[in-house]
């Protein structure tokens, strides 16, 4: 990624949460190296969700919504990740082409109304 | 809303059709002037989904996938639109920044498969 600017980074060891199912959340994260698991507990019973690879975003819902974290991330192996807090996304957003912002507003607004259906 | 360069417009006049419920979509739109009516068969009825005023996007599916479109778009009184065709799309994506352009795509995806399972 072509960043400009000081990022923050976190770093993890191995089975570190990274966050936690039902936390408060504020900030999204990108993959810069390791892996992350998403776990979920579904009826007393973790099920994972998914893994996030090198490149990829997670706990986006975070810049759109205050709700809490809807599933747990875990470090699969020692991870480094860049923290993109509301602050930055906001910052990010601001010097985004007025089009694409509106695209982003309306997706998330869809995603919303859809999950409160679900 | 800010835009260099050249953009391409299209006008209607009250009752014409912007698309057509079940048409191929490559654009989406953004209403200049006037105002859009959206209206969709439901079991042999008209139903008015919504309607798009001043400033608004509509039709941005099309940006992201191939299906056709879900409902007709009408204006309801004399409208510009700014049309903005995937290459336009293509092209403000490209300068948009990459943080940005991975959360559209987890949005437009997570859209994608909440649609299918609606």
């Amino acid at each position: 990624m072509a960043e400009r600017g000081i990022l923050e980074r976190a770093t993890f060891a191995p089975g570190d949460n990274i966050f936690k199912e039902g936390d408060p959340g504020d900030n999204a994260y990108v993959v810069q190296s390791g892996a992350v698991e998403v776990v979920k507990n579904i009826d007393g019973e973790n099920v994972v969700l998914g893994i996030i690879n090198k490149g990829a975003i997670f706990g986006e819902m975070a810049l759109i919504d205050d709700n809490p974290r809807m599933a747990t991330a875990r470090a699969l192996e020692g991870t480094t990740l860049i923290v993109v807090s509301r602050t930055l996304f906001t910052a990010k957003l601001a010097k985004t082409d007025p089009f694409i912002r509106g695209l982003l507003n309306i997706f998330a607004e869809n995603i919303r109304n859809m999950s409160k259906k679900a």
